[in-house]
């Protein structure tokens, strides 16, 4: 059997042409502010790094194209057959191409002027990792910069809900390539309906920008600023529209921000039973829990270490440290405070937060919340059996017995995250990197963040690395955020064999 | 239930008073030593920090007695009954109580000023760690140098044999306590009857200190030399009588101690096979496969990028190479370069080097290279079960199935090391230590290797870490050395209830 006849070729190339049609579309929401913002607009100008009125529009036009030939090529008659297989082909290389197609702007505007560079920032833009190497932010046309922060939210409505929501309305029940998405424990069946599920999380996702937005504005931002900064926080992705990042905005604003990452890195679920009213069963979800609790320990320990070591002011202290953590522990990377300058036990403290991960079915990146959680108790359960060697112990998730191949593999995840940031610092140091830039720009990649310690710190950027380690940094964000294995599967010769 | 009936406290105090017994025993070897290089043999002097020989007996004599006197109140009607719980006891305090008495002669020579760093050299020897304190090794008096690496020598015999030999010597079949001291996969049945084995083993292990020390003394070491490193070499420990180490001595010299390094880091049955001329089933182990390949590779790597980079003479690269890699997968610890000074990267891969560790059944420490290996076969089979969730795919070791609670067990205890590690730098930082060598320092001692990276490197000793610090590590060794399991189920509950 030919290679193009043991997969569903032709499924895999209308579901891509599909993705790319709906880049396009995004792309075009990027013009008004290129207008708005534009000293002439509709000039015609590629390449000058002022305009972009051109540039994204013909990167628009050009991506849906590429797109609709696509969905042409794949033919009338596509068999809505989904397998696992192409599941996971689909994730994988629809991260891949949206990223090719949307780092054209940035060469086309001559924002940004060689190829890896543009590919680095866009793919740190879809992933919701927030790495960026652009060194003067602000210097950036805005219609480029609006494309920039919607890569995220994007991103983030990938991560939630494409899975659930685009397949679906294909016509495809899509449980595999959810299950792809998320291998570890899958988040509370929210209705029978997949479609309707995936459209109310949507919506939960669209009325938390939205909100977000209103309070921004409210504390003085303009439409634009708080559109980019709504979609980097929601996305739990990070690139803001200031050099300085969020350091740049008043207290309420930065206060506002923690507030909708913490809700960014929530298990999106937990939003859809707190608007119907049921409360209580989100103050039940241990995840929840577990989360709540490492933000209010991790906010507390910098806290007082600031106040006392630094003499810091404790309004200060407390803001600069709980906008840190969140940022770190949701995966979000927006920055406040150069945490680097603070003790040598307070960063490596922050270095710990960048493999905790936000909660499940949040937008956040990482380890996970629950994995954690699970490790954790599975650890404690693991010195009862040595006790009781017969006994069958299994551990339990909101009083629910977990399985034992759930808790094999979340185990194996860990296992594997960690090889990768060792062989990852490795090939960092291959690179010329000094030791703490490695590890830093290895965990703050894997995990989605963005800023690392280092050389690539909360007040750096990724610029000065070489382009090899810039593609491999590119690779570490796509495998973080497809969850190792939706990635690392496809180079396992038993997928490709029938 | 009073809590000293829930347990068979009189048994757990007549072993630990033997333990006392025959360390006492073993402390008059260096009587001998301390005579011939006594400037004034005999001589009742203390705390002088030049003559040895009435602290070493005061402290033999004390030893024993205060063993005599637990054997005694222990009582003649000691019933031989031991369970699991009496054995993770005994194995845990027997490490720390022989640890509390044999730092008694480091104080009353006045070698060692405090009590603090004289427990750690200690204990650093009877874990067959090797991280030293003492800043300037060859002004100590012999018999102390030759008591210290005697340590290493008694450490090991207890990680190989002590569970196996003594215990069945006082008529109990040990099998609890020797599963208490490798969690891990056990190895291949030797024989039926544990004493005749484990008297085998500790033959192998004599009979390899006695050939170790003859080549080394052919090579133009004196018998206390070659005696002290055969000592430091079969237990992994890394003891030296040098400053400088083994850079001390010829290349031949070096070349011998690498080969019984590797020997030293093998699982000590196929010693017993080989020795029965049953090569083939040496061969067709799976672990020692994996532990040849990692050395050869390693070393190939390292050499060829000394020889690249640093132009170094390709003897002297390969010797180096070789001998470094050996040094720290075995966990010895013994130092003939100084690997901090070689190339970034370098370092970097020494430093991940550290957490192969050697194999199990033998004397290394670390995570163990079938550890490893089972946990690398099942990342790929993991890989497997997501294509083919309903299939039983287990690991298989020497083409035998693992059961999946001893996959389960491992990947616990990976993940528990890593936390540990992770934990134990967080708190060497809060100590004060910069992050290089808060991270060396915790790698090295929890793997029992020794010399770590950063202020604690090959060239550096422990001298300058804090008080609480050096406590810290030293149950870091402990820790590492008894499988972390034997040590931590102690401080679960659920070990102390009925």
């Amino acid at each position: 059997m030919p290679w193009s006849r043991r997969f569903n070729i032709e499924l895999i190339i209308r579901i891509i042409g599909i993705l790319l049609i709906i880049e396009g579309i995004f792309l075009l929401t990027a013009l008004p502010f290129s207008i708005y913002y534009g000293d002439q607009p509709f000039q015609w100008a590629l390449f000058d790094g002022e305009h972009d009125f051109w540039p994204l529009l013909i990167s628009a036009l050009f991506t849906a194209g590429i797109g609709g030939l696509l969905y042409f090529i794949a033919g009338r008659n596509v068999k809505k057959n989904l397998g696992k297989r192409e599941g996971y082909i689909i994730v994988s290389s629809a991260w891949i191409i949206i990223s090719i197609f949307g780092a054209i702007p940035f060469l086309l505007t001559g924002a940004i002027s060689n190829y890896t560079d543009a590919f680095f920032e866009t793919i740190s833009g879809f992933t919701t990792t927030g790495a960026s190497i652009l060194p003067d932010i602000e210097s950036m046309p805005k219609g480029l910069l609006f494309w920039r922060s919607m890569t995220h939210w994007i991103g983030g409505m990938g991560i939630i809900v494409l899975s659930l929501a685009i397949l679906p309305f294909l016509g495809i029940g899509g449980m595999q390539l959810f299950m792809a998405e998320v291998p570890g424990p899958s988040p509370d069946k929210l209705h029978p309906r997949i479609t309707a599920t995936a459209k109310r999380l949507w919506g939960i996702y669209v009325i938390l920008t939205v909100v977000e937005t209103g309070f921004l504005i409210l504390g003085g931002m303009n439409l634009f600023d708080g559109l980019c900064h709504a979609f980097g926080t929601m996305a739990t992705g990070g690139f803001s529209t200031r050099n300085t990042s969020i350091a740049e905005f008043s207290p309420y604003i930065q206060y506002v921000i923690t507030i909708f990452m913490i809700l960014a890195g929530t298990n999106f679920t937990l939003h859809y039973l707190a608007l119907h009213g049921k409360l209580k069963d989100v103050w039940k979800n241990e995840e929840f829990k577990y989360y709540s609790f490492a933000i209010l320990i991790a906010t507390l320990i910098i806290t007082l270490s600031l106040t006392f070591i630094s003499n810091a002011h404790l309004e200060k202290a407390f803001r600069d440290s709980i906008f840190t953590v969140v940022s770190i522990i949701t995966t979000t990377g927006f920055v406040t405070a150069d945490y680097l300058i603070w003790p040598g036990v307070l960063w490596f403290f922050i270095f710990l937060l960048m493999f905790v991960g936000g909660s499940a079915g949040s937008t956040g990146g990482g380890i996970k919340v629950v994995r954690q959680l699970l490790l954790f108790k599975n650890s404690l359960l693991e010195l009862k059996r040595l006790m009781h060697p017969h006994a069958v112990l299994p551990v339990r998730l909101n009083r629910r017995p977990v399985s034992q191949d759930i808790i094999f593999n979340i185990l194996a995840f860990f296992l594997i995250y960690l090889i990768i940031f060792a062989i990852g610092t490795f090939v960092m140091s291959l690179m010329g990197l000094d030791f703490e830039t490695a590890i830093g720009a290895t965990a703050a990649t894997i995990g989605n963040i963005g800023p690392g310690i280092g050389n690539v710190g909360p007040v750096d950027n990724y610029a000065n690395i070489p382009v090899l380690g810039k593609w491999f940094l590119s690779f570490l964000m796509l495998l973080g955020r497809l969850e190792l294995f939706t990635v690392l599967i496809l180079f396992s010769p038993a997928f490709w064999k029938r």
